[in-house]
């Protein structure tokens, strides 16, 4: 049966050599965040999800969850008590802010505790953590009196919270919205219509559900121009903080869908609810971006924290499971076969989830450091460049990170053969939770538009410049250390095929924005690369420095100069690829007549 | 909800202008196969499957298969009736030989009918699929005796075949058995043991089921050099061909399965079981490899026909779903939004899903024209020629139809954005229904080592020579041929990178056998898309030809050279990858110690 153990060592690695947390003590929160707070962390937050939250992982699947008649939902057993127990030992208040009720903990230490959260149950981890979400929308855009009545409590986990954007008629193109939201006397507003895919909708977890709700006020323009934001709690709450009267608002079905069968997918109806604006008339569009982009971040770690779990319990199988001999005679004669691992195949497959995963974990942990100096970096410049990058890299790390954990996901379960496929082993279910990924919170083509269509283009490309600049930096640096220079090379070379990209873009994209848009996806894989190979380098000169200087664990590091090798040799490679069929353009995609699509 | 329409008028295209079946009508069984025959079973077989057998697809799937406290298992609603109406129209009998009761037509035309079975249900069509398997090996192997026992009963549909190899200790390793065939005094055997992931072990669609199942005697050797086959079949068949008494063979339960849950996939009992050796004794693997490579082209064949329904309907969505602008501006201005198929990266995803289902349609139907060559072909020379090709591209058929056809079923689901994760829309059925394909039949990288391993080296090297020159003469001939002319320079160079990687593998291979097999996944890859390009070559300059002369429908001419450009541009510049990453060799796979792979 599956295993997980979080991969603490791996983490502090990362937080120490490579981000190198202490280094930036100056920022508010991180003095508490001392070695020793976080080692406790990271160590007490791994086990409570591998021993209370793993164990329920399959039961949710197996069970899902359950609608009412009266549209109440019953999550899987098991999962209200370890919700429970979740808030109780303040998981929940991690990363938040110490004036909500948060530990105010840098968010490099929150998401790398959230990583582990999702390893151990991916369909629980989205209760928690799309209230995150909904309380970055409240606390950025929300009154003081709408943050006193509803933040604390959703930071401490005794609250939830959700994002409804999502109709029968729009997905991607919030314009289409078609939601309603009429003035009521006392400033508050009757909100109607349908949403759709509302995760964690309605569930038995916690008193109250605070819904985050785009909708339109009469007379409002007929676009995505016209969207306003409005919070409707699920139980109205009375001014002393207690709970009122139920709202008009009811999950009318649940969705029954390929993976995530612990979460509650619902389709949620407002008929006449109550809720109040968030922010400006019309402007709801931005404020769901600030929900949206903390979502794309996290979204990406399920990438990753999937991928992870997947990955250990392949490595576990490889070894113990005996099939055919090596190609170089026989590795244990007296067995009467060989473990999986002596197949060089097999091990590509794992050593692609290692690169991937380790390569992913420190670019999420470096995005996370990114967040925190974006809003608390001493120098406005440092501010500055956070923000560009971290706005930079989103999408890439929504759509690579879920690109990359679902194909670690699959190959982990292609490990296993045929028992990879059986509901036990509990392979395929890691498979059909990690497709979602690359779906929600914008697909991985959405996210790749917002890459080239937006970001590249922001304040006349001073952001992809910082990043061009920062890996060109550290590349010529690394040339000089012998246990970097091959990777270095490589990474170079992979940076001048994103530049070149780049260049072909503003080239032709005027000509043709169709020519930007054909190779956006591709780009963005072009950018994931080069992004993980930073990472990598890093990893790597960390570890030669630590091995020369005769600290940390040997084989550890060893494995890093091995793994930075092989994704050098075995990934970067693609770099190339991406570039051409970039440069093909949109002519072969956009020439045929819909009809022509159809052979039949 | 899923609509199918088989393709037809593009199965017409292959048979007619890409393999020609015309010009083999000197055939055996080819002269029956008239241009009006040859449409009349494609026509009559794509409505029978699309109107009986594909509205069973998303009901096997929900209700799966059902094993009774007695063993037996009873099948998805309507499958029985189903196979019942398949046995009577005569389908089952297509492409055997008329002396067991075939209509022998061409091996093409009854790969062209399966593919649109496995479309319209990849479940369903197992049943008679994995009997087509157990027909071969008998045919091949068994005595006149048994073949006139088993065999018209199996054409005809009356009773269904199983391979049975696994076992809970060996998949690919089968010199692990432990199944014990024990002589009895009348020359049968007593067969003992227990058998895992039997697909359509147990069913209520037959009267009988005929097990061909491998078991070692008395002091066999302990290796693969120790396997005998025997034919055991469920129900003991009387001298007179009617049916006696139950056999000791019970299925123990069935699978719980991430797709093919119309399928029942058993654990299969044999206690004591009387049964019968098939060929000599100790010779059991050469004969189930009879079986397991007609069954790997069908499984191949499985990636394309769950490719292309899945295709079908992200077409049909694209052309549907409005969602935002055509970048170029509104495409329809009267309308709320622009349909999906503005978009370049939904346009993207259906042109690789057209260009590969197209591609490995031509593929599958050139091999199956080999099949009939190898056997059938008056010179001999011809006929080692087509045993050649066909031996060394099974598992490239295997292995890149199912990595692709996953890979388009996916992309297909993607399209739909979140309405392809809801099990209504039948989207995310086809992407469980494909993974498996992908492992069973030998993983995809037992395909590879098969193909680097065996296939390769075989008889110095001739099958991959006369592949390289086929490919080579058809490039020099495309050269001067405008429509072709820069497919054929790509292609070109694709199968550069091709040879490279080859030549690779013979300087390194000798130095450290793990050199080949670290790329042996790569290389079949990059194998398939010089033979896929290949296909692609050959339907460009056909659509040339056939347009310059005023021939066919000119939209369908346009599309096939469209998107022949699209392969070349979008697809063949992986070579270049698939090339580096061979060459990057074993050495960054095989240098860590087992336990470095757990950075925990």
């Amino acid at each position: 049966m599956p295993q997980y153990t979080p991969p603490v060592r791996d983490t502090r690695f990362v937080l120490d050599h490579v981000i190198g947390l202490q280094q930036h003590a100056n920022l508010p929160g991180f003095e508490t965040a001392s070695p020793d707070v976080v080692e406790a962390v990271l160590e007490e937050g791994g086990r409570f999800v591998a021993e209370v939250l793993f164990p329920l992982n399959q039961v949710g699947d197996r069970q899902g969850c359950t609608r009412h008649d009266d549209g109440s939902v019953t999550t899987p057993e098991g999962f209200k008590d370890a919700y429970r127990q979740y808030v109780e030992s303040g998981w929940a208040t991690l990363g938040n802010q110490p004036e909500h009720g948060g530990q105010g903990m840098p968010h490099s230490i929150s998401v790398a505790f959230q990583e582990y959260l999702i390893s151990a149950n991916m369909a629980f981890a989205m209760y928690p953590g799309l209230t995150h979400g909904a309380i970055a929308a409240l606390v950025a855009k929300g009154s003081p009196e709408q943050q006193a009545m509803y933040v604390p409590k959703m930071v401490s986990g005794e609250w939830s919270g959700t994002m409804n954007l999502t109709e029968p008629q729009c997905g991607t193109d919030l314009g289409l919205i078609r939601t309603r939201a009429e003035p009521n006397a006392d400033g508050s507003y009757a909100i109607t219509g349908t949403k759709i895919f509302i995760s964690a909708g309605e569930h038995d977890l916690t008193d109250n559900i605070i819904h985050l709700v785009l909708a339109k006020t009469p007379g409002a323009p007929d676009s995505s121009k016209g969207i306003s934001l409005f919070v409707v709690p699920k139980v109205l709450v009375n001014d002393d903080g207690s709970l009122g009267a139920r709202n008009a608002v009811t999950c009318g079905s649940i969705e029954h869908k390929m993976g995530i069968h612990g979460n509650s997918t619902c389709v949620m109806n407002y008929d006449g609810a109550t809720g109040w604006l968030v922010g400006e008339e019309n402007k709801g569009l931005a404020a769901m971006f600030i929900m949206m982009n903390a979502a794309r971040l996290g979204v990406g770690l399920q990438g990753l924290g999937v991928a992870e779990v997947a990955y250990q319990n392949a490595v576990h199988y490889a070894r113990d499971r005996r099939q055919g001999r090596a190609l170089t005679g026989a590795a244990e004669p007296d067995e009467k076969a060989d473990t999986l691992f002596v197949h060089p195949d097999v091990r590509r497959m794992l050593m692609e989830g290692k690169a991937w995963t380790e390569g992913l974990r420190a670019l999420c942990l470096w995005a996370a450091l990114q967040a925190d100096l974006e809003h608390a970096a001493p120098d406005e410049a440092d501010r500055e460049r956070a923000a560009d990058l971290i706005g930079l890299l989103t999408p890439v790390i929504k759509g690579v990170g879920t690109d990359k954990g679902y194909e670690v996901a699959t190959n982990a379960q292609q490990v296993y053969g045929g028992h990879g496929y059986i509901a036990e082993w509990g392979m395929e279910q890691y498979v059909r939770d990690a497709r979602i990924a690359m779906i929600y919170e914008g697909t991985n083509g959405v996210q790749a538009m917002d890459l080239v269509g937006r970001k590249l283009a922001q304040k006349n490309g001073r952001a992809v410049q910082a990043f061009f600049q920062m890996v060109a930096t550290e590349v010529a640096e690394a040339k000089g250390d012998a246990a970097a220079a091959d990777l270095a090379g490589r990474l170079e070379k992979a940076l001048g095929e994103l530049q070149a990209a780049t260049m072909w873009f503003v080239g032709h994209g005027l000509k043709n924005p169709n020519h930007v848009g054909a190779g956006a996806v591709a780009y963005m894989h072009l950018m994931g690369l080069v992004a993980v190979g930073l990472m990598w380098l890093r990893m790597a000169r960390a570890a030669a420095r630590l091995k020369a200087a005769g600290e940390g664990d040997a084989g550890f590091l060893e494995a890093k100069l091995v793994t930075a090798r092989f994704f050098g040799e075995r990934m970067l490679p693609d770099a190339g690829a991406l570039r051409r069929k970039i440069e093909g353009g949109a002519d072969s995609l956009m020439a045929l007549p819909e009809d022509a699509f159809l052979a039949a």
